[in-house]
């Protein structure tokens, strides 16, 4: 049997994580979720991993659920654990302990959609091209909307949601939806660099700081603060952070542990 | 007597309205707002009703509250009953359980600014222009505030707030104010267009999805996700949604009831 | 000893402050908080104050905080004094009774960043850059991510947060956290302009509309018209609105008092 996601981890700490259902525009099926949770179970678990990129096999980014799977078992019962495991799946990676890239090269639709605002950082080639496209066989993408309308304006997400249009990639980036737009033969190196960027920092600030942005981040803005002053605080208590900013006063480049 | 809000009722289940005293800009007089609020109560109460598109007669589309009106009567209490009045039928467009498209052609301003905020959805001639200029007057637009800080960046809305200052189609396009720009000859054929597609959709899934898209927005993620479940779960049991999938996975055209 | 602030109070309620440390890029050691904490504080009950302009001597804005003097005591309470003492003076922005404009010639990092976001408003010369650099140091900038998640996307928040990257003054304008860019040898008077446009307004109704935008900003949407609405019905009892609507309706310049 094939690996429904394959796992690359890297001596530095990245680990790639793909999924691989290319013939089927790796559809989350609900071996393919549970898949996707364990390796993010284990990540979790992993006090050397330093981040996530995530892509998708074949031609594909992530076409979202399997909709022949879906339709084989019409039961409400069934559907209501298929979306509570795609949700543990999207909450997984947010509370992930470090960053995760999406790396979109192709079509990103519905709960594939979904996984691109869920991840922290999305790098897309020009051939990229994004929709919420359930609306088009009568099935709302109620789970999607809660990620794209954390990640693009109001107005964006409701018109994408109702209509199930395809946006592109420098549309996604204008919108929010994507951090930068790369050219396909130039889309690896792209994730490369920004991995790269993200494995040259403190691994401690780098944790500390993925778990505080999400925390704050729907809080009011007092409760907001009161967990970043004390997160900060904590941080400045780190080792590493002592020997950066010591570097840093001393005009040298830092050596973390 | 005129009827200060037209509506035009298609057989395909759009529903047209258009602010109807030309004369005066389309301003939101009491009895113009009760109009409304009637007609969107009607549309609420009908089963067939699909999509909405909101309109102003004349050169603009509104230029908010009747200022004559509202000096005519300085009591603090007639003006508690007018905002409560406007709040109620800005609420009801969002409660309205099928979309509503705006359809700006000339100027939006203070509350009629705060009407294209309120809607789901914008279609906006290059020679419409947007601004919240009660401040012109002394009157910070504290309602529209609400729906402006929803729509567009903080910053950009405090800068409309504090300076009354018009702003473009393709500006507030930019901001997220408005979905599309059109030349002033193609406007009508745009929102046409954004009307057909919703139209084209299957009935039950627009309905749910615009009552979870609103009911999820403002809520923390987690809750966000645990509404969104259960309203794809019943979206999944639609009859329209076992046609749709089923369509889709034998490569045809579905067939809505 | 020279002022860490300095100040200059114009006739017209206008009120700049400058932070003044150039030979430390401005960066806020625990005096030169507590000095603009005071300043602050001075303005909240000065009834004639009507706008305030931030500003940075020397060549930069605000390099964030002062890494040597953080250096020197290396105790978890010392950092928790410093970060709420930081907050206080963020709050303090916001809760202030007028706007505050701020008027950015260079570099804004990290909590200069966070000033910035903090600030109602924001005027940049082309050249100014803003970066969230406390990563590159090993200290995650959670307290500026508080502001930046609330003015800018949540993927370009997160990707600044990590990368420590600078952005250019027109990128920090596409992303919301900067409302006008001018050359630099225009700056001052992009200042002045928008200063003067908010000088010609009620100061009532600037003074109310502040203090319910941020009222309203965060609350679900139900609470913050409540809010609005009991706002803009004591607004409409101010004399300079009555003079305001007044004057509209007479088409002549209001006179406010």
């Amino acid at each position: 049997m094939t690996d429904l996601v394959l796992k690359t981890r890297h001596e530095n700490g990245r680990i790639d994580l793909t999924l691989n259902r290319p013939d089927k525009f790796n559809a989350l099926s609900e071996a393919l979720l549970a898949a996707l949770g364990s390796e993010l179970a284990r990540i979790a678990a992993d006090p050397g991993a330093r981040v996530v990129v995530l892509s998708g096999a074949g031609k594909a980014f992530c076409a979202g659920h399997d909709l022949a799977e879906m339709q084989a078992d019409r039961r409400l019962d069934a559907y209501r654990r298929l979306f509570s495991a795609c949700t543990e799946v999207m909450e997984a990676i947010a509370a992930l302990p470090v960053p995760v890239i999406a790396r979109i090269h192709g079509v990103a639709t519905a709960a594939g959609c979904q996984l691109v605002g869920a991840c922290d950082l999305a790098v897309a080639s020009e051939t990229a091209r994004f929709a919420v496209s359930g609306i088009n066989v009568g099935l709302f993408c109620s789970t999607p909307a809660v990620e794209l309308s954390r990640n693009v304006p109001a107005k964006r997400a409701f018109e994408m949601l109702v209509t199930g249009k395809f946006i592109g990639a420098r549309t996604a980036s204008d919108w929010g939806l994507v951090n930068t737009v790369a050219a396909p033969e130039a889309l690896d190196s792209a994730v490369d660099d920004l991995a790269a960027t993200i494995l040259a920092k403190s691994p401690d600030a780098i944790r500390r700081g993925k778990a505080l942005f999400h925390a704050q981040r729907e809080r009011p803005r007092a409760e907001a603060y009161a967990l970043a002053c004390e997160v900060m605080a904590q941080n400045m208590m780190d080792e590493n952070t002592d020997e950066g900013i010591t570097a840093f006063l001393e005009k040298r480049p830092p050596v973390w542990r």
